[in-house]
């Protein structure tokens, strides 16, 4: 995610932070051996970007883009958003949403200009003994991989 | 929402409620700099009204709707209905509905004529700091936009 | 429920018992001065009746479908499969169903041959303090409406 | 599931052990006297087999796609990701997904390649006398029927 | 038809013409030995009543909808919205319309309350040589059937 | 259509021009009496505004976000873009879109920045012995409504 | 479809001959090699099997279910149907449908008791100079695949 | 088109191919200076990489990724199979594919591995009388666009 949030300290202009953060994703999953879905999606919520990872679950392609959704809505980092639900529990009815970490914010000047989500597993399963290798929000990803932490 | 509330009072008229509904709904969005989002639906639920707010987050324009469409369902604010699923969960899986505060019911005659939603944040995302600026729901508005308090 | 149940008693027949059902649901509608929406799915979840009562709520017309699916499904009233949820939450995940009091099964010989759903409110909204008058459900009906008590 | 798990063992190739997991699963509903729902799904979520059971209850036929789909996706049986949802309970928010027991993941040389899914009920309804005939899914299969167990 | 078209001029009250139009349609499918579909949508294009007839192709069932949608959003027979399609090929492509025969709007003093629709067929499929007994729209229906002449 | 065509000569910032348009939109259906169905996009397609009409056909309200959509997708107005179905037909079945006159493009400095949508219909239904007070496109709608003429 | 065909005259029963279309069709995909997509519906179009066929386009999957639906909606090979488009082009606007060679209907004493589609290619594409080993329908399958000729 | 045509020249490990279509997909929409939506496919119509362009139309989002899904489902060029309608014009009514030009198909060793889509435009909309800057498609595209050509 390091790469991607620089995007916002290089950039006032809107257009070129979306294209860097574009860039980020794109280089953050080639650095994953192309092993992870990433998607970016624009302040008003549409879809950018969407490409999904070798030999990842199915299920990471269309998350990717509820996270990164789910960021650019609250501008904050999905994991963030999940604890919001202990006290507001129905927010994660709204449509389009998905509160689960691996969605960050992108901005320039403080306010939201982007959403970048990621996911991704290697074909090995869920495996809670190796917790480094996993993020803690049950869907598999690498180390070094570009969720939100 | 006190404009809106207002409609009930002045009309026993169904069709002329619902136009001060909407024009009640439009001034609060200019009062609020057009910085919310809000929609109206009519008694079964129809979308009278929509409009998205200048540089709300995505999500608010859908779920405007929904709340609209909650509180008419039941004639209640949805704020107050948040308060029912604590004994009957399952209401939130009723298609259309949300269960987040923000939506109202409009009576005329005691019956209910519309519903009306609201929904809107500023760019700088979650601040659990400022809750004078922010609604509990989680879905940040100003203070005094069009919801149900 | 009483003239729906009989349906049960009365046939050993698939067709007429649906017929029946269809006719029971129609009566107890009209008793209710069609103040409550009701539905009949049949064995395979293919709705058969669809009726919207006058001035409920706009939600009363799909729950009452997904209700007798659910009924249906399950072949059990749906208030009992509510019941369910305590010990597997996930059920209420599967498409099509709605785990909200108010559905019935229709058998022939034990067997489910149909499901029944119905779901109304008076347009006074939602009364805690008249419990009497509605079910704990949330969706509120009057006493003795076509529900699954 | 017996059958289909040693679908594993038996091949190396892919799309040898994708047909005789499709063999498998029609054995399977052969040997229930096709009164169970079976479905199987290609490692990217595709539907491959999708069958209906005799006299099963309409939610089957969905939901074993849905069972199938949750385990190729995380390669595990959707028993055990059901208790994954203790820590992240969005995770069956994710599109496509259901975290009910009935799902296996199929795999070859340790990667999955194929998801199954099950689900089937006699048409005696809910009866929780007698757990040793009914899984603890709430969904109600037979003895011995193609579930992850 | 006619008994729907009466409706039209025994009443000025929208509630009681909706009323009478669902009891006609009632009548019409009774008349049909329940074998034919039959639907009624209000002014706003909401589904009122549904009912599938016994036997009937499953298409009939949401066919006969979007033909009641299609004659009040015109306040025209569906048979004679068609004709339009000469000049303005594009109207059928506006959401919820088909443009078949087989709907009518019930009108109260001149102006649209309620759309209806009908469509139904022996199980003895496309009979070209039996002009009589079937409609020109391709959509099988008994002579007498409440389509739109 | 002039008052908001005038948009595009007053403003070159793209923000103040979807106001505008907005706001003419509104004044338009003020000018009909409410009596027409609008609509506004913004250029990636996002609805800004959409308002159903008192007493117009159902099928209006959606059909004026997809006319804003086709208009603001290729930078003209749909009357104009039905031309090019002869040429090349299968235009009409990129999803979102609607052939029908009633969509115009908004610009600043030449590039589109948001469309608008029209329709709407006395109860009347259709009469095409009064060319004069309806458009063309088969959605009857009143002269100098705010359709792209 | 020879093998279909004879479903019919061999069963009096539904149950069992729906149970042969099921074997007929998984047959008539094996003399395939499994390079034929197959489905089966029963008489109110539910799917009670699809298989996607080895190497086929992906559009065969759902096409071949929506095949069988026409076929069985009409009672009648949906080439034939094909051919009613000519008279009553909004025939293929009913939801569900697809007017295209390669499903039949399969009867039990005249009635439609299911529904049967198929569709499938080589990988080779289309090439209209072998006009014998693929369809005029467009959809290329082999000489003696289980179409409707 | 030709950058994308290479990869089957190149390769003959399906894997290879598509990470090869993706690069000259990304390279293609880098050439056009991020002007032009782009979308790739695997041979089972799931989308691997979805790309929209700058300033372009909303509806070619979408569109990019139909035409691909298009172009592998018969591994033809989709501007060539735009000619099959004039045969069988209810090919364009199968479900996920969209007939117009933009959409190639991938192949390895002559078997279609994946497949491709382009579209863009410029803002300046349909200019009928520079075609040498535009597809014939109605799509507005740049001359050298990775259009099928």
């Amino acid at each position: 995610m390091a790469a991607v949030a620089k995007a916002d300290a290089k950039n006032d202009n809107t257009m070129r932070s979306t294209h860097l953060t574009i860039e980020a994703a794109a280089d953050a999953a080639e650095k994953e051996n192309q092993q992870i879905s990433v998607a970016v999606v624009d302040r008003n919520g549409n879809t950018i970007l969407a490409m999904r990872g070798d030999g990842v679950g199915p299920q990471s392609f269309e998350s990717t883009v509820k996270k990164a959704y789910t960021a650019v809505s609250w501008n904050a980092p999905s994991s963030r958003l999940v604890k919001c639900l202990a006290n507001v529990p129905t927010l994660k009815d709204i449509p389009g949403t998905l509160f689960l970490g691996g969605g960050a914010s992108v901005t320039a000047n403080s306010a939201p200009i982007a959403g970048f989500g990621g996911a991704g597993a290697p074909s090995t399963g869920l495996d809670e003994k190796s917790p480094g290798r996993r993020r803690r929000s049950g869907e598999v990803v690498r180390r070094g991989s570009p969720t939100d932490r």
